[in-house]
């Protein structure tokens, strides 16, 4: 059996090795534009791959997305009718998780105004509300949403959660659908954009969503965090409100234009803490074994695991 | 029934008047240095009292502490035979695991390193080890460190705990003992120290302890995390280890003099983070509850909770 790899900006050659590791009896190429390929291609693994791999790779029987969006290749007007899988892999979840725990306790701990103290060697105490006046809003309440809505819960946050399908997650309030959209913004205080990018979540979250966030909450202006995809938000709304003050805070780890622009208003916004798209950077090692596993469950007969439905686009 | 409350730096009327909307049928004063009290007194209120207290004020039945430490009482040498009861406030504790959980994650995060590069507008990536490769220890084990070693584990680090007398808690290598305080120092990457101030600790944690710290962890130098008291450590210490880079990081909440003089070396060192004793401020509302329960409770012949042993100081 036969897999080939097309991606850009990964390191092909490390992702060909841990195939190879662990699938030794299958053969490992790398598509280069304009370089034939030998042979028929069974898998193919992709990661924003020059549009061409789809016209040049031999139909292959599936096609694994090697990073958490898939939005990159369903857009591809000649990606192949192959199954396509994405990645669900448990440390993904889990740094996801850490990197929500830790930018909704940093707006809501005050970090920024205790940072800026420590600067002038200020020694002063400020009224800390309780985690469980506090109303966190989960938009996607997938893998990584439903993760990090019951570690919050955890931490003692309220919290709830809106998905496009509805779901049942203990301790989490769950809303569903486009009717109950509004009424989850306005009980939320801190807004966390786990949504994938899909043509009904692309630009969503704008002045007229985050103007609809609790601004009776016990910190006053709402908060809006984002992991998920930045072209589901619009950051010139997102900068104006910091700058106004109708955000309190804003804690953003991925971008509308990656790498974020050197001279985007967002760096210096008021409140606004910025990551480089670092919040859940998979390990290459849990993947290559999560797609091995895949292969091998393939070849015995079992069925493929996370396949996207390509109307919903996840 | 009679309250007297004798305080420093609290608002003494405040607190009598929560007590008086919770128990009308009692009397509440409050003392004040050299003005007699009317007649007899059940229960004292106190936190940081002037020493004279303790000599003007009549012999009460029980003596609660207005906070969660009671070294402040313990050191008095007129400290009445009465049972000394300490707080125990839930929300206490969870304020505490809000602070304790995001200051491991900010260290575990990089988020002192983020935060630089944001002020240069620099977009650049780290390595980012997953939480399970990291051992989080915590010095101290009781209502805190039970509840934020919870919390931890929750998260996905490896999290252990040293206590003076053995407990066993589900996900958390518990140590107990002298004998084993090597050994839990040498398998910790981010220490965290809850521990009550007693003659055993203070002091304890210097440069010695803190050199017993993993030093081959995934993070490279150990961290230090201080909530508990500032007396059990060595601020000179733990600046100097710091600067040298001995110390990877640091979060202080607690200091052995506070406020923290405006001159101290921790402002400015590499990778301190300082919160103005912050951590777990109590709601004033829930721990009056709590009094009020405790006092009505002992009223109906019921025994009383948290009651200091005054050989181990908590």
């Amino acid at each position: 059996m036969s897999i080939v790899i097309a991606v850009t900006n990964f390191n092909a050659e490390a992702w060909a090795d841990r195939m190879k590791v662990r699938l030794p009896d299958h053969s490992v190429q790398i598509w280069k534009k304009g370089e034939p390929l030998d042979g028929k291609v069974d898998y193919m693994l992709a990661w924003k791959p020059d549009p061409s791999a789809f016209d040049e790779v031999p139909q292959p029987k599936v096609v694994f997305s090697l990073g958490a969006g898939v939005d990159h290749l369903i857009k591809m007007p000649n990606l192949p009718e192959a199954p396509l899988v994405r990645i669900v892999d448990p440390s993904l979840t889990t740094r996801m998780t850490e990197w929500v725990v830790f930018q909704v306790l940093l707006h809501h701990r005050n970090h920024l105004t205790y940072d800026a103290q420590q600067a002038e060697h200020l020694w002063k105490a400020h009224a800390q509300p309780q985690a469980s006046k506090v109303r966190v809003g989960l938009l996607g309440l997938g893998e990584l949403g439903g993760d990090a809505a019951r570690a919050l819960a955890r931490i003692g946050f309220q919290v709830a959660g809106w998905s496009r399908r509805s779901k049942v997650i203990e301790g989490v309030k769950c809303y569903a659908g486009e009717d109950r959209f509004e009424e989850f913004l306005q009980g939320t205080d801190i807004l966390v954009n786990l949504l994938p990018l899909t043509p009904d979540t692309k630009g969503l979250v704008d002045r007229a969503v985050l103007s609809k966030l609790a601004k009776n909450g016990v910190h006053g202006a709402p908060v809006y965090i984002n992991a998920g995809r930045g072209a589901t938000q619009n950051e010139a709304d997102i900068a104006e409100m910091l700058t106004s003050g109708a955000l309190r805070g804003a804690s953003l780890d991925v971008f509308e234009t990656e790498p974020l622009a050197e001279d985007s208003p967002l760096w210096d916004a008021p409140g606004c803490v910025i990551t480089p798209h670092v919040a859940a950077e998979s390990d290459p090692e849990a993947l290559s074994d999560y797609i091995a596993g895949q292969i091998r469950g393939y070849e015995q007969g079992l069925p493929l695991q996370n396949v996207v439905d390509r109307k919903t686009g996840y």
